[in-house]
């Protein structure tokens, strides 16, 4: 049986997953340009105070770290900590055959998890908050690992 | 039909593309490297202040953060958001069959997005330079996110 | 032949390698979560200062860089320079059929290398122990993909 199949739904739940989780990265980055010209600050190279169209009124204090801005930063760094290892550990996962209500379980429940763990970081939540979602992907992606290397080694 | 293999064009596209990507990461480490040992700086680690063979002359200064070095490491940071979605987008773009002239477009284009983005950063090019092949190589990854999902779904 | 398949112990290796480096980066993570707790510092976002049960003697100075947490941090962001790369390159090294043997020195010299890196950044090594494995590393990532490329295109 061909598990990467459009014919197969564990797959197409993988899919739908992954790419929802590629368009949290990649919006990541927006939300970060966003935020940067928004607050006309967030900078990190000496050669962006140049007056250009895009910082028509160059301050040096633009390259000093900013909350608004950074906070972003640290949201996408926090994706790339997790996000593509679910990738990998999703593939994996989807190669043992498992249920289909597990899969959807475990890979929409990485993505509710990653969401509400980014909401919970906009929203300045409190610690308790953003690491029990961070916990919840993370021990995803864990189970979803081990269950893979189990199943295809024995 | 099997997509990943290698009678498949749209792969082999895929495979080159996502290869080369994957020496553009390995080879920003190995700038990062030669610009430590060129510079006699940009070290991270208390530790490495010790005095060794790659170190002869420590220097509390070697600690500090220094442009020339961390130009390296922040180019590195903006491969490492960008580059892993690539490498999962395309590969679902991969399994919905697309026309190999699109495939090709996006793929070699973003690799080109990415080089010309490096060399832009190296060169220190002004912001508006950088956030343009940025956005390109940014938005085709969104697309092929995008064309995948509808494609794999419908 | 469906080179993704558990009748294929090249694809097999690489899986088993693949799966332990999703649990070293996932692993990181903890260690860091390890790190803070323990030591009550290396917090980065400033709402983590409220008094709340995570965090009940709330102090300024929690918020600054501290070499027991970061360098669990740095560890990570090791990892993530190295990790993803090897996971799309050895993809494509499983493609083009190589010989076991092969597979396995690669694949398992890479976890072997980047766990002994580990080993080298906590218990504080030296630079060039620490070099080693990583130069290691990096060149079993970029020796596959461009055995892959070779292979695929010729």
């Amino acid at each position: 049986m061909d598990y990467f199949s459009s014919d197969n739904p564990v797959f197409i739940t993988y899919a739908i997953a992954s790419a929802l989780m590629v368009l949290k990265i990649m919006g990541q980055g927006w939300m970060t340009v966003y935020r940067m010209m928004k607050s006309d600050t967030g900078l990190v190279n000496p050669e962006d105070l140049r007056k250009t169209p895009l910082n028509p009124n160059p301050r040096a204090d633009q390259l000093e770290l900013d909350d608004y801005v950074d906070r972003s930063r640290r949201m996408h760094r926090n994706d790339l900590e997790n996000i593509p290892g679910f990738w990998m550990a999703g593939a994996l996962f989807v190669m043992v055959g498992p249920p289909l209500w597990l899969a959807q379980v475990l890979m929409y429940g990485f993505v509710g998890a990653r969401v509400l763990h980014a909401l919970a970081y906009l929203t300045k939540q409190n610690h308790e908050v953003r690491a029990t979602f961070y916990t919840i992907g993370s021990l995803i992606v864990i189970y979803m690992a081990l269950h893979a290397v189990v199943g295809l080694v024995s």
